[in-house]
């Protein structure tokens, strides 16, 4: 006992000692958001949907809330279909010998355990692959190229985003035994993007994967001296039907408690391949922060409430949100934010609420121009683990727009980890939210239902 | 036959549509220098010593160096000692559970096959770890941190090397079972470098790793909580003892064959994990531009031999400068240089040179001088490949110093690729080193021997 007690001390002594990584930011953080990063990032690392590890992320959720303070503090289970990741591997065998540093996309279906070898065809683009002729790719594998570059408000991952949620499916109607594509990412590491894609009903799943830019730019430069591809690729990950998933829900309750909520979203799940850092532990940090913020001055006049969702990565019509609105759909709710782009700075606000509430918007916008956060155009529509519960009840939504410009470097790869998180950007995030938190959790007036036509 | 050549043509005019990593220089690379770092990542990529992909490498060096004009192109090879990478993984398994992101060092001998399963025990330093009693790690794995920072002439390399060269030997004379390092590393990225490690005589070899910096980053949070760590380790690459390298020679003869040679050298190796475009394709591409480019308005005074070198990586006494140096040390050399620091821009300058040649020195300094490259303190030393014969020979060197600032964030990783290669800089250490060698190539007086102590 006098050993461990030592050795504790010993270790903590340490601590002192301990040096943060080249690119880590030279102060470390503090404070409640940044515990909360730290600590999921680190105690439990990556959580994926349905798996043991998201499990434990829920207990240690609900007990962080508790010891935060929050209220009526529960875990809601649910089931949900899943996929996890088996060995995967890739090399090109012709015409040059490389291997490949490369990723199944989830719901791939798996390859034979040898591997599947077979001819690789180059589509400079899903529209380039679209344009293919029915059953052309029979007996081949497909890869399709595309230029993803980054953008400050992320929105290149509608398009590109598309050449991995429907690149396989339509690769499997040409014919093709599988498919690779270029990562839905703005990096240059060897570390592919993951992600879900999707086969539509009647489509047959094939082995989808992803490689990182640098591979992609090579098969590239193979493709563009004209000499047949051929590739070896092994990807076992598989789906699975029915897995253990749950949302974590906790309260800060407002003096009327009468009053529709205030709901603030985030997910609890990560890919597997990080440990989830800006995608999403700092999102739920953010809310989470931010709502007790709000209250440090005393109690809201509204509740508001916290969802950490399960589920979000692989949800796509069975995660977090979607459970969230069946069990609490019938519960009066005023708005709903989320956060789910990240750490890096808010730079933008948009809305999505009722004309008569003009009032309350141009105080939520007052309370951001000192904190250089301006207006833009476009409607907010909050996010994946609350967008459930938004369009059941016409949910009045306020966005909070972050900078994006790093995000689809780091977007479910293995580099998402805490040393990518600037505490700095992290509690101006908290500041920008804890803002908006009071002024829409103390409104008195009806916040009204939001128009289906978004404002 | 139709198909074929209509593919082809497809494929070509595909060329003009392929796009470029986003981190990629926006103007493609072109000429000598380029199409050497091109060809070798893209035609070769990794080539290991020892392995058949080096063997690739030099008929690919031969063909090249032929094509290019110059003469008495010839490979020679040699036996050596080597090591083979296989199966890695890495998972904390107390008090978290977290899966590291590893790799074997280079020597590293294997664990068994279902891991190695034992206590992780925290040294903040190569001096903690040498402090620690002796047989205090009998049964335990040591994981040894650093703090390793990125700076211009890459000096870090030095102490912060250590940890990886020196730490494993340490490790197991205090009866280690295995040993993993922070890798010797300045970025952020899940990819561990790789590199030898040196067992000394009489000191058993051990399973020996790096993680990637935020890997080890989330040890030392894990370290400084206090309690007590465990791992599962395999490591299953092993050292064999006897395998096929070899040179490439290639020269461009002078007008006066009996003078002393100029000997320009770098290494064809490569590390397995990347393709190794700035370790070393860029070095081999630099010389070789360079001296094509000293004798473009004709040819000068003394031959410029270029030394492709194999096994610089994991050649130890048995590399390929050392065999260079048994086979050729008997034949007059004037001056060596070596190109082994990556494609950044060269800022300085170095000379060991004996002082009847200041003349020489001041026109090397005057032709450098207007491309903003300055001469620095300190001795210069040539590099691994050119070594031996300037030892042996007591010859002069010219060190151009190249920017280092980002060398060892690609330095043995994954990420040693060619999007990494900034075509302009390339080109930069072309004109710098091209500028050299028409000083020293046409000096008509005798190249002194330099003093063994270094001026």
């Amino acid at each position: 006992m006098t050993n461990t007690l030592l050795l504790r001390a010993g270790l903590a002594a340490l601590a002192f000692t301990v040096p943060t990584s080249a690119f880590a930011t030279p102060t470390q953080g503090s404070g409640v958001a940044w515990d909360i990063v730290e600590g999921l990032t680190t105690e439990i690392g990556p959580r994926p949907a349905g798996s043991p590890a998201e499990h434990r992320a829920r207990d240690w959720g609900k007990a962080r809330l508790d010891a935060l303070g929050f209220k009526n503090v529960r875990i809601e289970e649910f089931r949900t279909r899943a996929w996890t990741r088996g060995p995967e591997s890739a090399v090109l065998t012709a015409p040059y010998q490389q291997p490949l540093a490369i990723t199944a996309l989830g719901f791939s279906v798996p390859t034979p355990k040898q591997g599947l070898k077979a001819p690789l065809v180059y589509f400079p683009s899903l529209a380039a692959l679209e344009a293919a002729p029915g059953g052309s790719l029979k007996g081949k594998i497909a890869f399709i190229d595309h230029a993803m570059r980054a953008s400050q408000d992320g929105s290149g991952y509608g398009p590109y985003g598309d050449v991995r949620r429907r690149g396989p499916g339509i690769a499997s109607r040409k014919g093709a035994a599988a498919i690779v594509i270029r990562s839905a990412g703005t990096d240059s590491h060897r570390n592919p993007h993951t992600g879900v894609t999707i086969f539509p009903a009647g489509v047959a799943p094939i082995p989808a994967g992803a490689v990182s830019n640098p591979d992609a730019d090579l098969i590239a430069r193979i493709a563009a001296r004209g000499q047949p591809m051929a590739i070896d690729l092994t990807l076992l990950g598989k789906p699975f039907p029915d897995a253990p998933s749950g949302n974590v829900i906790a309260e800060l309750p407002g003096r009327d408690p009468s009053l529709p909520i205030v709901l603030v979203g985030c997910h609890l799940d990560s890919w597997d391949l990080g440990t989830g850092a800006v995608d999403n532990a700092s999102g739920c940090a953010i809310v989470t922060a931010a709502a007790l913020a709000a209250q440090k001055d005393g109690q809201t006049l509204r509740t508001i409430r916290v969802l950490w969702a399960g589920n979000e990565e692989m949800g796509l019509t069975d995660g977090g949100g979607a459970y969230y609105t069946k069990l609490h759909g019938g519960e009066p709710h005023a708005l709903a934010m989320e956060s789910d782009f990240g750490a890096d700075k808010v730079w933008q606000v948009k809305f999505h609420v009722a004309l008569q509430n003009a009032a309350m918007v141009d105080k939520v916008k007052a309370a951001l121009w000192p904190m250089g956060i301006t207006p833009h155009a476009g409607a907010a529509d909050g996010g994946e683990d609350v967008s459930g519960i938004i369009k059941a009840q016409s949910l009045a939504v306020i966005d909070l727009g972050q900078d994006g410009t790093r995000y689809f470097d780091l977007h479910h790869t293995p580099d998402d980890t805490l040393d990518k998180v600037d505490p700095v950007s992290l509690q101006q995030n908290v500041d920008a939210w804890a803002a908006v938190l009071k002024v829409v959790a103390n409104e008195p007036g009806t916040i009204g239902k939001a128009a289906p036509e978004k404002q």
